[in-house]
């Protein structure tokens, strides 16, 4: 422990933000962390967002209702077909029809603002922009905008304060963020990643998110511990 | 009608945004209208607000429900007594009480995210920098900085599509919106601006926004048509 700030955590349910997590705690922050249930089709990734809220010990582990599919425009709200077996390359090719708009901006303004009540100038989110740089709001450059715009939105910006938006998986890959999480001691069978798990909670194994997983457990050489329909 | 490109309004219920609306309306923007129930102490701003947007005739109103009051840190949403009586020099000197933590970063983030479900790129506040200068997010560096983060954090933004956060009250006193307002045939007697009616929805004339608002049509030199407690 090197310091007891406080920092606010975004937490998914997914092994980014449990990785993310665990480096927030080890850098010596008090977590605050904070899920959102924004209309997904199943409360699954929900209640991995606890499991991995307890395994870390947070502070405080707040899940926000926002109604995003009131609006509508994405798979993980609207219903749509999840796409399955895709190649990397055509996961790179373009914006994934899983991006929801402006996801990341809202998680992360409400972060500030909670942030804000609790005195805590740290935000940590799992934003990777190695394997899902077809997601505009998980750039390094989206994140520094971000970063400048909270500095001159926020009473504890304006009076001094410097918010820092930490981003620590960014420039990792899948399988470095395995390595890390499990250097760290992040219990990755408490996590959960696939857009489209079947009523078991199983992971389907051939979304994006179950893709991109996979491949990062084998290259860390590592078995996923997660439970996946097709593949266990 | 110069154009009938679409626009997200942020309406509050308020004189500011029903002449903001009026505003992006007179410029030919067909608008979607976004209010939020964020734990208010009372819906009579959401009644104002639907009555706006009526009259604004607007092509879709939401009204999002987000539980800002999980996180406490304003007296908007956490119960504490708003300040009565007050200067403008009291007023100005500090960020208020009624200061709600990165409240117009989570609004704005909510219209962004509509805005890109609906392919509009302008997004319109009523934010003003003259009367609430104590407010870091009312302020044209934080808007000009949202821009620029919006930009970089959305599909349409990273392909290209300018994003442009219009305020047109940004300079104006409270006096030239009245005047501005009235100019566009705003109903002002449909408006609700007061921090504490009472239970009958009538303002207290007391509160930090009564005052702004009752000096602005005073430099109008027009009489508020809203119902007052104490002065009707």
């Amino acid at each position: 422990m090197t310091t007891s700030r406080r920092a606010v955590l975004l937490l998914s349910g997914g092994m980014d933000s449990a990785t993310t997590g665990a480096i927030a705690s080890q850098a010596g922050f008090e977590l605050y962390a904070l899920s959102f249930r924004y209309g997904q089709r199943h409360a699954i990734e929900l209640e991995a967002a606890r499991r991995v809220a307890s395994a870390l010990g947070v502070a405080r582990h707040v899940i926000l209702n926002i109604d995003l599919a009131a609006f509508g425009g994405s798979a993980l709200t609207t219903g749509s077909a999840v796409p399955k077996d895709r190649s990397l390359a055509a996961m790179d090719a373009s914006v994934p029809v899983t991006y929801v708009p402006a996801r990341n901006t809202i998680f992360l303004s409400f972060a500030l603002g909670w942030g804000e009540t609790l005195d805590a100038s740290d935000l940590f989110i799992g934003a990777n922009a190695v394997d899902y740089s077809g997601y505009p709001d998980c750039r390094p450059e989206f994140l520094r905008a971000f970063e400048a715009m909270a500095q001159l939105g926020t009473k504890m910006g304006t009076e001094g304060r410097a918010i820092t938006i930490h981003a620590p998986l960014i420039r990792m890959t899948k399988g470095q963020i395995v390595q890390r999480g499990r250097e760290l001691g992040v219990d990755f069978s408490l996590t959960r990643t696939c857009y489209d798990p079947n009523a078991r909670g199983e992971a389907c194994g051939r979304c994006d998110a179950c893709l991109l997983r996979l491949k990062g457990f084998a290259e860390a050489g590592l078995r996923d511990p997660a439970p996946y329909a097709l593949l266990s």
